[in-house]
């Protein structure tokens, strides 16, 4: 019998794909990363993803785990290998609205989570560009972030139980619904986050929340970025924490928007050096339900908030959306970032997070640095400031891979001097296992080697990523 | 050079204590682990934690890591063993009231990091009757819950980043500040929880909140337990999540606190079976700045919802604190559990966590189950409801250790059938040794000792506790 019999044999012929059936799986969301899998197989459930690890492993075969390739960094980078796809074991179990949680499997794409708990008037809480693409078992090994990391945390705040598939087949069972368990080292956030090296998410537990009612949802303009913390927890403490988004986009984001963006108009009748837009989520009744006059509690609150910050000059400007339509504009300029640097090539994109107090710092440093060896070099920097997390593009003046590399290393060089880190949400995938080897506290890396060999001894799951090796050869 | 010698080399001989200085050493706060250790060590810092370690490790000598001694399973007892204090390591490095953000040593008294906050308006929310000699290592080590987890979280909600030396002395840097980081494995969430495990936290950075301008304060009847998941629901959504706690009293916790404390007066004019502390905390200025006529926004807020609720049969009475004296004793009444239960002995104590929607069934099922072959068992129960966190008391009929052990196991069976957890927040240690080799998942387990071997081949650290042997000696 053949390997991919043995394969078949698991999961019947018909999910068991090669060739030009693997096309939907030879090229990901980024672009960057193609080439066709040796097979894709996709399992039914749980115990057909236990044998086929239970397989792999015996074989001593690289197995790396798949489910909606959105991934930014090549986490689900496959060529040659074979690839487990999780986009069959696609049943929401079952929603408590009660208890306020939903049991997944981990090929239940997020858009959908959505609609499931919209039912029951609650969100979960993960939204990102993706969202219709995506599935809960990707997000959960990306430990995902996105527009409300603010006010509900990453993937790994939103999730109380798990199921794990190990290297060697067997089954972890730690499908808890419970707030509180501490009962010995915590396994489920080890595997959260560690982007398939050390099992395989098959279900989880999730935590859902209360929708908002109403949005307040702005743009201000403010005078420094350096002020703009203040303002921040000055509205966290004005509304009890119910800022679900605080991002910011300079003058040359909102300039881009403005020259890349069929139809888009200028927010300001004046441009200014630092647009940030606020969004406060209302729960409760008393601040969503329309007054007599229309007005909505929470906006009205939102607007009394920053006519007192203009009044102080800690704000020069500011815009309260007024209907629905006029909020999606304001998101709409937010989520035009890959609209406005798509034509830049060759590009040098960073994913960088900072103590919330330095993201103006590492604003001032990193241009001036780069340009010092490359005078033309532009840049476009977009922020969940809120969370300390910056999404930089640099384009070069000139194409040349030496050249692109400094850059990387200048931008690593100032997020380390600042405290930062070189991954904040996309992870690390691929694409930046040589800055792991550079920046990681060369401690952790050796913990992290240690753990890996203790539960995957023979290296399938995933290899060549996330953990950089010893020996230098990556 | 004897061994004792080599420590004083490393520590200074005046920090080395044997004998009857180590008296503050030999017994816990519960007073249930007593015992004189081998040695107390006091290091200063972080290299000297690192230089003991090294010897510990090389030597082949268990090591005890202790802060505060108010664990309340054991996980500190180290009789005839080395105990590593952190007490000496208790500087408050920085306070960054914008970043929101303390990093302290691991031996800082926790009530010392809430007086260094409210200097700035902070708040560090983890609230526990210890609070005044627990210290912030052991807080990490053991994931330490409290009063304030339903809206801020347990301790690891409330880290950012972390320093830990290793088994073997290396000492790795995870000290970040910052709200994402995804390089690679979550080992600070690994590392918090372990109970010592795994390594030896010396500093951590921690998160402050605002600190709430007043508080609602309320107790409630409510006239079926299964109904009170809704109301806190209600309560969440009226509050936008402000909900700071939600404590259950049942009909013989309120009798015991009248029998028990001196002074104690009833809450309610009726006696009734359910009663339910509540507590809203409101940063906004415009919930807590008092009006005209001296009504606090936030409390009227809570009195009008729950006048509502009382209307619509879901509250029997309610009582608003309408003073902090009256909030205090609110309180005092939910803190007394200790002195309630204090005189009964034996007892069969429990810190379990349910679904939140299964609470009510784990109380209608245990104290029969027990009576059918302990007719004259007593049960106290008072519970973190918002959690589904409960503790749970049982006095036996007659003192007998096999009655006592099957007591502890029909509890266990309660709970796993319920899909709860053994140990919400007080943790493993020694006392829980055999339940989690009993009710833990084999495969956890299982995971928890490869990686238990590959950070501490030796099994120096904290020998004997939290995960139990493979052979069944543990």
């Amino acid at each position: 019998m053949t390997f991919l019999d043995r394969l078949a044999a698991i999961c019947g012929p018909d999910h068991v794909l090669t060739g030009a059936d693997t096309d939907r799986w030879s090229r990901d969301w980024t672009g960057m990363y193609s080439g066709r899998p040796l097979a894709v197989v996709r399992p039914a459930d749980t115990a057909q993803v236990a044998a086929l690890l239970s397989l792999a492993h015996d074989t001593g075969t690289p197995v790396v785990p798949v489910s909606g390739l959105t991934g930014l960094t090549g986490g689900a980078h496959a060529p040659g290998q074979l690839m487990l796809s999780l986009d069959r074991l696609n049943r929401i179990r079952r929603i408590d609205p009660a208890g306020r949680i939903a049991v997944v499997e981990a090929g239940v794409v997020i858009a959908r989570i959505h609609e499931a708990a919209a039912e029951h008037g609650l969100i979960f809480p993960l939204f990102f560009g993706a969202r219709g693409s995506a599935m809960i078992g990707g997000a959960l090994s990306t430990n995902a972030g996105g527009s409300n990391v603010l006010r509900h945390g990453n993937t790994r705040d939103l999730c109380l139980g798990l199921e794990v598939v190990l290297a060697d087949g067997r089954v972890m069972d730690l499908m808890s619904e419970l707030h509180k368990d501490n009962s010995g080292l915590n396994l489920r956030q080890l595997v959260i986050g560690a982007e398939g090296q050390l099992g395989v998410i098959t279900a989880a537990v999730l935590k859902l929340k209360p929708m908002p009612r109403a949005y307040a949802t702005a743009l201000l303009a403010v005078p420094a970025l350096r002020d703009a913390l203040a303002l921040l927890n000055r509205l966290q403490e004005e509304t009890g924490g119910a800022v679900e988004a605080f991002e910011y986009m300079p003058r040359n984001y909102v300039d881009g928007y403005l020259q890349e963006v069929p139809g888009a108009r200028p927010p300001f009748a004046d441009a200014h050096d630092h647009v940030i837009l606020v969004e406060i989520g209302a729960t409760a009744p008393r601040d969503a339900t329309p007054l007599p006059d229309g007005t909505i509690p929470v906006v009205a609150q939102l607007e009394q908030a920053l006519a007192a910050m203009m009044e102080a000059g800690a704000v020069l400007d500011a815009l309260v959306a007024q209907s629905e339509t006029q909020r999606r504009q304001m998101w709409a300029m937010r989520e035009a970032a890959a609209d406005i640097h798509r034509h830049w090539l060759p590009q040098v994109e960073s994913d960088v997070c900072l103590p919330l107090d330095r993201v103006a710092d590492f604003i001032d440093l990193t241009l001036p640095r780069i340009r010092a060896y490359d005078p033309d070099a532009t840049e476009l920097t977009v922020a969940h400031l809120g969370d300390g997390n910056i999404h930089h593009v640099v384009m070069p003046g000139r194409d040349d891979p030496a050249l692109s590399d400094r850059i990387r290393e200048t931008v690593e060089d100032v997020v380390q001097e600042l405290g930062g880190s070189f991954s904040a949400e996309h992870g690390i995938g691929k694409e930046k296992l040589a800055t792991m080897r550079r920046r990681k506290d060369p401690v952790a890396l050796e913990v992290m080697r240690a753990i890996k060999a203790a539960l995957d001894p023979k290296g399938i799951l995933n290899p060549g990523k996330v953990i950089p090796a010893a020996d230098g050869q990556g």
